[in-house]
């Protein structure tokens, strides 16, 4: 095997977070689903910035939050998602890089649309609600998608929030046909159940047919297969493609191949504070221990602590370095 | 007494703050004064960004971090500033009008000098070090200095840190003017040391002639005393202005009259995440416990409470309301 620069490439939106804090009662008042991700026009995402208190930035973005784990883990890793030329884009490609992710994607040209937002709600029960604001990562096309990247990637690791866009699902047909024929790894999230929901009959299709791995939330995998709860879901994700990494939340992860259904408990955690980012560095967790040549027990193992770390703060960005997770 | 609307008015720098975690050589090897405040210019802003970590963004400024504590204590508040007409200014403005404090200056045209920022470089013990680019506060003027506005206020609070820049110490004079004419208090923090022997004499004219409340720092009453330890300073303090306010972190801190000391001990604190606002929050809680009718000693315990509790967490905006604090 020759050798490659990078463990991942992964592809996503870039985003920066707006983290405050909300009651139950804002969430219903606003008709947001809690728990899920509401994709928001300007105007709303405006209005509801307008109506929330005081927050705090942060860079997210699902892909990109499992690419700067994967970093603070020891990985090497590079990323494509596109910002504006503005502040906001500036802070987030100086989060990606400052932590050692390679991050070069050209800026959309000019301030409009801006750079993604997502206004992530906190609620009391640590739960978190997104509205996001899509902005320039609309703009990602398959310009953006560098076959040098690809070429020097042993996995490519896609956000399945980017199937909300035409332009973006170009550029993931691209990425991943690159992938195929560079010989990389191709791992997919489904990201959020309104996604699967939406995106359904393609999202079968690329799971059955163009996936090494995929990751999953216990609410996506029974969206995805119509299984009525997680032991059916397990059953049905099974042959799917040949690795899916399902995350229970406090019931840990379940890893489903061919032939082998393996389960990793969660450790409890002593202070829940935020469970934004959870399946995010979960799958960093995953994904370096893979890259690692760990087996796909430990792999889970190492999801599930790194996510177990993410919750214990506000936020999908590690403040202090994942290293030490690494046993 | 006529009733006005605002309990305060605070004038200071529009800051949005960088928070990031650094070793210590990181900076002794910038030449960084560990636990102060340095101005830098935009380059080095950048330059000193470049090089650290993944940071999150929280509005900052010394007084708009009062003015926000003295909102979320239930307090009625008013705030003058300048930021930029771009991302981060816009961001200031929504984190102090959404704690409830009215905050409508002008921003400076277009988005050059960009809003403020400071990078606050948070060691592993918790201290915080700062590097400051001044950005658009350095174009804060006499213009600024809403007449209406400080004819609403029982007080007006200043921050030291204006006085770096020639255009805002205008603003300030006319403020202490407008101030005395309409029968507010005024209140002045001294900042930083560097600020203090800077502007020594300066200060020192300013404390004896227009100040009826100063707040300070031990460091920073030494600055300006000459005095050589904490109980030689609140010597030297008495008779200064009416009332000075100094800090002494884990001592608590003491109010000092014309007559009289008071000690208020500090409590101790179960976990210090991050000592940034610390003074900022003192302010709140004496100015709002004073606005409230309260005794001294009351306003320095709940001072002394409010800088407590932010000390526990990362930046210097509460993160959950303050008024639980209001015994």
């Amino acid at each position: 095997m020759t050798t490659k620069l990078y463990d991942t490439l992964g592809i996503g939106n870039a985003i920066v977070d707006v983290l405050s804090h909300v009651s139950d009662d804002f969430i219903a008042a606003q008709k947001l689903g809690k728990g899920t991700m509401t994709l928001v026009d300007e105007a709303r995402s405006k209005q509801l910035y307008s109506l929330i208190g005081p927050a705090t930035e942060c860079s997210g973005g699902s892909v990109a939050n499992t690419m700067a784990g994967i970093a603070s883990l020891g990985g090497k890793g590079a990323f494509i998602g596109k910002v504006a030329d503005d502040q906001l884009g500036k802070i987030f490609a100086h989060d990606l890089q400052s932590v050692g992710v390679r991050y070069h994607s050209k800026p959309a040209p000019g301030a409009q649309p801006s750079t993604a937002n997502c206004l992530v709600l906190v609620t009391p029960d640590a739960q978190r609600t997104m509205a996001t604001y899509i902005g320039a990562c609309a703009l990602l096309s398959e310009n953006d998608i560098d076959e040098p990247l690809i070429a020097q990637a042993r996995t490519v690791y896609i956000e399945g929030y980017l199937w909300n866009e035409a332009h973006n699902k170009a550029a993931i047909r691209k990425a991943i046909s690159l992938a195929r024929g560079y010989g990389a790894q191709v791992a997919f999230t489904l990201s959020d159940t309104f996604c699967v929901n939406t995106h359904r009959d393609e999202f079968l299709s690329l799971v059955q047919n163009d996936l090494d791995l995929l990751f999953a939330n216990e609410a996506e995998i029974k969206a995805l297969t119509g299984a009525m709860d997680a032991e059916e879901a397990i059953t049905a994700a099974r042959g799917l493609c040949p690795t899916v990494a399902i995350t229970m939340s406090e019931k840990g992860s379940v890893v489903v191949t061919n032939e082998h259904t393996f389960r990793a408990p969660a450790k409890p955690v002593a202070k829940l504070v935020d469970t934004t980012g959870a399946g995010d560095l979960f799958a960093a967790g995953f994904l370096h221990a893979k890259a690692e040549g760990k087996s796909l027990l430990e792999c889970a193992e190492l999801g599930n602590r790194c996510a177990g770390e993410i919750i214990q703060q506000m936020g999908a960005r590690a403040m202090k370095p994942l290293k030490a997770l690494v046993a």
